[in-house]
């Protein structure tokens, strides 16, 4: 691990002391992945509740109303325009002020949820009602998304799918010299928890006869990494990767589910559509890329014969040794069986993100090469994201080797794709010698058979 | 032509009278875009000024200001819903209400505009304020388009660009079995007359060497005809092509400015991308698919043995006599020069969009297929319109055949791809014989040089 930590001096900046606690008793817990040091952003309310959905950041077990809070004035620190982008129902206002503005909501927020900050600590009436249990809250997906764009950014998945597709030229000629993407649907993006119908699609099950309309049969997860877009671009301008840091708002877990043979029989010339369209599922809490600056980390996946980048897609001096960000991802899979029986989850496969080729700021850079347009609150995903070993493999495609080596759940059952009933649970977090842990929480989705 | 006439009769729907005339006098010229049988929808403001932008139709040279006839109680009989409606600055809310609230919208702005009726004809003060000439207005991008799908429909040009790109393979096995689509970028959607920057873009000129970073040399329009949802389908359910048409609001032109040099190198295997999303434009208007019934004929490019869609792109009984629509297209030029010399523009290509192969019904169910969910205001482009003539071809890239075939303009310059200062002028308008002509007005664009 090579992360600068030289510029982690938390006697610079408190948000980034280790040592830090919070009057929320449940973020203290070692086990949790919400800690004073973390703050991540999200919409929520109370469950089965008909309030409007409300933006707030996740502590311990709890949840901190920020909207409510700074309309108390306890975050009066950040400024007057944070305060009014807080009282949106998403974070698009909020991710549209820029880095300055996160970095002074974060230092607010840090200060009101500090063990000796009596404000809202000693305020009963407060506290019952800007702080709600993270079980007893339901979420939204936490921005209005214009636009979301899916790359393919692992070379180890890429090369994999590749393989299979195209044996004779699994890596095509470009995709070291550009992040390979393609635009995704907006409207079929859900958040976690929300079930997962099983889609119909046209399909050609036997090569040369005619296709079917037919349930998929082949239905698949892919486990990525999400970035949302903060400030945007005019049309008709560009930003370098150098540049393209400072756009980054924050990042999520994405499931970009996925009908491999839906996939198989359209994706020709023109790219994957009905096989992705029917349903991609995000993860409730975005995490801000200061949360995430202890686990900068170079890239791992690049080797030192492969070609320089061009000038646009360069790194500022310096930065290509944090050009990744090291988290731990997980994928586990629990059948119905598997829930009736009360048993757990089973991993199905564990990688990092910092086995990525390209980095975020590459894509968001070459994404607006062409002067597209980018806007708040746009999703951008990694692709899959896979490392080198077979149980980093993210997506099933992958991991059964196209249905090739099936798993054994604990319930007995064999699985090359899923079946009705499966729960998809991918997980993230950051760990690291020395610092509290930073995690993403889930990103769930059950799949339901079609209606 | 073979459009069912037998259901266009003006004694039960005066809106389809051909003899029907408006007090507002260019709306009788002869020729005309827009007699009172059109009437198409729009968001505009005065030119220059700092107005909201609201709803408006248009008729003959001018624009009636919807909104405020509908505050003024003008437009009752369109009910209350239509009303506040109206009051948006897009036409997502009205697109949303469906058939029903339509026809009761254009009824009303009809029988306002019809020679007979003396309420907004005698009021001069009215009139001055909500009758404002096209040539003083401006106009904005008519929907909130939260999702933009582009398809790729007509035959001719599948085969065209097919077999250039794969003469051994020119239609993919899939084609003739599913309307060939993919998720288009909404953020870079522009109104007419909106400059284009020529894209820079990661190119390679030559195979086998490194890519370049450069300014596209093979920049060209794509002439589509796109189609606006009305009411929107839940996420997971689908609809049929039988049920499709009564989704579809009504029609625009689109050019989907494509980059040939950065869509080469970048298309596969995920398809289009940063060649497409640097800008695509719309014309002002919508056209109803009320107003376009007389022109509505069979698609002409399927053969007998062609093989039968599926069930759900089947269209209903009898209609597919009427899954096409006679929209005659055409694609103009005027370089700088051409301009500063007074010369009128020069036409490139005519065609018809009936000699499409799949119809709008077909690529909103097919859309809808595997469950992803339509929204009141998505646009669908049906791809390039090309005919089975070279002069109706409906892109430079196969106008020209890939720049081996130059166009001369009458400045005597030749063109094979786009040069600074070309203005793109499409223009689509219905003809036939006993009824008045409606037109869609244009969708203009000239390139600016790189920034």
């Amino acid at each position: 691990m090579t992360a600068d930590t030289t510029r982690l001096d938390p006697s610079r900046d408190p948000t980034l002391d280790p040592a830090r606690r919070s009057w929320v008793e449940s973020a203290d817990d070692a086990e949790t992945s919400f800690p004073i040091q973390n703050l991540p952003l999200g919409v929520f309310r109370r469950a089965g509740s008909a309030e409007t959905f409300r933006i707030g950041t996740a502590i311990g077990r709890e949840i901190l109303d920020l909207a409510g809070a700074a309309r108390s004035g306890m975050l009066g620190a950040a400024g007057a325009e944070v305060t009014e982008a807080l009282q949106a129902p998403a974070l698009n206002a909020l991710a549209a002020l820029g880095p300055a503005a996160w970095s002074r909501l974060r230092a607010a927020t840090g200060d009101l949820l500090s063990t000796g900050n009596a404000r809202l600590r000693d305020d009963r009436t407060a506290r019952s009602s800007l702080v709600v249990p993270q079980d007893a809250a339901e979420f939204d997906v936490p921005m209005r998304i214009g636009d979301y764009t899916d790359f393919y950014c692992s070379i180890h998945h890429a090369t994999n799918v590749g393989s299979m597709f195209r044996p004779d030229n699994p890596l095509m000629p470009n995709w070291k010299h550009l992040p390979v993407g393609y635009h995704g649907r907006a409207s079929s993006i859900v958040i976690s928890g929300r079930p997962i119908v099983r889609p119909r699609g046209q399909v050609c099950p036997v090569d040369g006869e005619p296709p079917i309309d037919a349930p998929s049969r082949l239905l698949d997860y892919e486990l990525e990494v999400g970035a949302f877009v903060g400030p945007g671009n005019p049309l008709g301008s560009r930003l370098t990767a150098a540049e393209a840091e400072a756009h980054i708002f924050g990042l999520c877990l994405v499931n970009d589910w996925s009908a491999r043979d839906v996939q198989k029989w359209e994706y020709q010339p023109l790219g994957p559509f009905n096989a992705k369209n029917f349903a991609t599922t995000v993860s409730p809490w975005i995490v801000t890329m200061e949360a995430l600056r202890p686990f900068r980390c170079p890239l791992t996946a690049r080797a030192a014969d492969d070609p320089e980048p061009l000038p646009y897609l360069r790194h500022a001096d310096g930065a290509a040794s944090s050009a990744g960000v090291d988290i731990t991802l997980e994928v586990l899979i629990a059948s119905r069986a598997m829930r009736a029986q009360g048993m757990a989850p089973m991993l199905v496969s564990r990688g990092s993100f910092r086995d990525m080729w390209w980095s975020f700021s590459q894509m968001l850079a070459h994404h607006t090469s062409t002067g597209c347009n980018l806007r708040p609150g746009d999703l951008l995903g990694s692709g899959t994201v896979s490392g080198a070993d077979a149980g980093s493999r993210g997506c099933l495609l992958e991991r059964t080797w196209r249905g090739t080596e099936p798993l054994t759940l604990p319930d007995g059952s064999a699985r090359t794709f899923l079946a009705d009933g499966d729960e998809v649970i991918m997980r993230g977090f950051c760990r690291r010698d020395g610092w509290v842990t930073i995690g993403f929480g889930a990103c769930r989705g059950e799949i339901i058979g079609p209606s």
